[in-house]
């Protein structure tokens, strides 16, 4: 299939292998997408739409008509909006509304929305009379290309992003591309940063092709965005099967998210956006790796800082702490869950498009930090 | 291995197969039995014992004791006792400790306690940072024989019981029967419930063995109480060995806890204990079994009769509403997680020494209520 396949009737299928837990990816728009979606809907007594209220309006509506020949009731949650209620107390309004509505163990969750939203309902779903089926229904360019893919399930702790989850396959995952046209600017920007992840840990040449065409992805093109998502979900898909619950190779996906997730707690659960902070994270990361000798100069941190800054993403890391910044992202990094035995581990480029995860002195980072943010 | 071993010295393992997530149940007591029992502990970089008021005096620093040489550091949980804590706010703490001391992913947890430890200590563990590997240390029959083997792990949410939670094995179960020596009679009853749960679903020869020794098993003889729960944990063993997530099979051993759960849901969580419940629950499900048909006589029902009321065990459920009370039931029977697509399904004895589940009209239920516990 090539770049020239029309993108409002061809529909791409990326299989996530993982034995008995395999599932398809549908990608594609509109009703060709649909078509194929319904023959993968798992069986089920009542199905439920998890959503929130910035999507609800625009899409809850539409998945109701898919599902509602294939289910005996669809119920719909609609859950407040943002990270800062991806805790327990919001979790916990999809089981109260399950529970009131007589939703059994052959009950599935269609999670409609963003990474939040997908993350909860998974995980929803993997608790859930101890596991029930789900879906996602990705409506994010960040979560067609990253958080719907790979069954990584969880909620915030306020001690830690994430810290409360599991690994939790999803039936199916259907993104629909159609809905990344009402996505707003920022949203977008951060969906690129988890697109141009992929270019340094697996595939320089899709860095490349992000380079050539990133006007084209910012104008939301419909066939460059098809490319990215079906490209980066490619990836993820190599990544995953080969390591689901993260005990090796599948930790290259989180380059730049150590220090993205302490920017993102350090700052505030949802004063930056995950992607923006990734972003910001990557630069660090790509300096560390400089800084360790694994790139021979500069030139990479160069593009990608280009690419970032025509993404419209912050290139810049803020300041936590203003007497001891670095001391600040060092306990935050410490809390992360890649952290083993205290040493700190971090995704590296080795070279660019490589990637591999090492434990790096405090002293070290503390000293890039210190170069990096306060210049 | 006969009774006649010496139950201070000899230590018994049985297997649970699960491929991958196998793992031994070790029964005995004292030195010899932690002899063993340090061989299986899982590495990690630090252990944390999760317990309640009533367990942390007697047993936790013996446990300590046996955990600090092969952890860099031992920390300690010590919840408040009780099913009705086995709620969110309480698993919470362990939440809050293990983020506080910075435990990361190679952090093991060891339940030590009864039921309620082990399950929410279990679903700790299946959650904390999306998994790390737990180990039961259970201190009641009831555990020792049910709970703490098997993988189910939970919490209650006010609409049903255990209605959160996931499947998710142990390393390790070390059973010291030294501990059920300050089991409160109440407690050792409750477990003795489901210790003769075992002969009605799978083997008729132990029910007999148990009605010989009812005797020495009330007055804590070790032979015998090893014996009984030698044999509770083979027979759970075979039964979870062929179905871990309880999609045929594995269903059988919630003989009696339909309608158990719909008693202590009904009568408020805690206020029967939970073997108690399941006693009652026996009573009625062998009830429903002889209506159906299923039963020639009711020689089988006089038998377990007598077998429970020399427990100490009631055999008389209880009223849940003066006026209603088995539309009452009906309606805490429906949200159980066996029910499915709006039909009540139950383990009925076909004959006695085998169970099978099967889907009932709520008419030929209340019948049985209305005629059972009005008498």
């Amino acid at each position: 299939m090539s770049l020239l396949d029309d993108p409002a009737t061809c529909v791409d299928t990326i299989d996530i292998a993982l034995g008995e837990r395999s599932y398809p990816i549908l990608i594609g728009q509109g009703a060709p997408l649909w078509q194929q979606a319904v023959q993968h809907f798992p069986a089920g007594t009542s199905a439920t739409i998890v959503t929130n209220t910035t999507v609800a309006p625009l899409y809850a509506e539409q998945l109701r008509a898919q599902l509602a020949p294939h289910y005996p009731r669809v119920d719909l949650v609609v859950l407040p909006d943002g990270e800062a209620h991806k805790n327990w107390q919001t979790l916990n309004l999809i089981f109260d509304a399950m529970l009131g509505s007589g939703a059994d163990r052959k009950a599935v969750l269609y999670a409609l929305g963003g990474g939040v939203i997908g993350d909860m309902t998974g995980f929803a779903a993997a608790c859930y009379m101890r596991g029930v089926p789900f879906v996602q229904v990705p409506t994010t360019l960040l979560a067609q290309v990253d958080s719907s893919v790979g069954g990584k399930t969880a909620i915030n702790h306020p001690l830690g992003k994430n810290m409360i989850g599991a690994f939790y396959q999803p039936r199916l995952v259907v993104c629909d591309l159609a809905t990344l046209k009402t996505l707003p600017q920022p949203e977008l920007s951060a969906g690129l940063a988890e697109v141009i992840k992929y270019g340094p840990i697996y595939d320089m040449d899709f860095f490349a092709w992000l380079e050539q065409n990133i006007a084209a992805l910012k104008a939301q093109d419909g066939a460059a965005l098809r490319h990215a998502v079906r490209r980066s979900c490619e990836i993820k898909a190599a990544v995953v099967s080969a390591d689901e619950t993260e005990s090796g190779l599948r930790e290259i996906l989180n380059f730049g998210h150590t220090f993205g997730h302490a920017i993102e707690a350090g700052m505030g659960y949802g004063a930056w956006l995950h992607g923006h902070a990734v972003a910001a994270g990557m630069v660090l990361a790509t300096q560390l790796s400089q800084k360790l000798g694994y790139l021979p100069d500069d030139r990479f941190l160069q593009r990608l800082l280009a690419l970032l800054e025509k993404a419209q993403l912050p290139v810049q890391a803020p300041v936590l702490d203003a007497a001891r910044n670095a001391e600040r992202y060092l306990a935050l990094m410490r809390v992360d869950k890649k952290t083993q035995g205290g040493a700190i581990r971090f995704v590296l480029l080795n070279p660019p498009g490589k990637a591999h995860t090492e434990k790096i002195d405090d002293a070290i980072v503390a000293d890039l930090l210190n170069a990096s943010i306060a210049a």
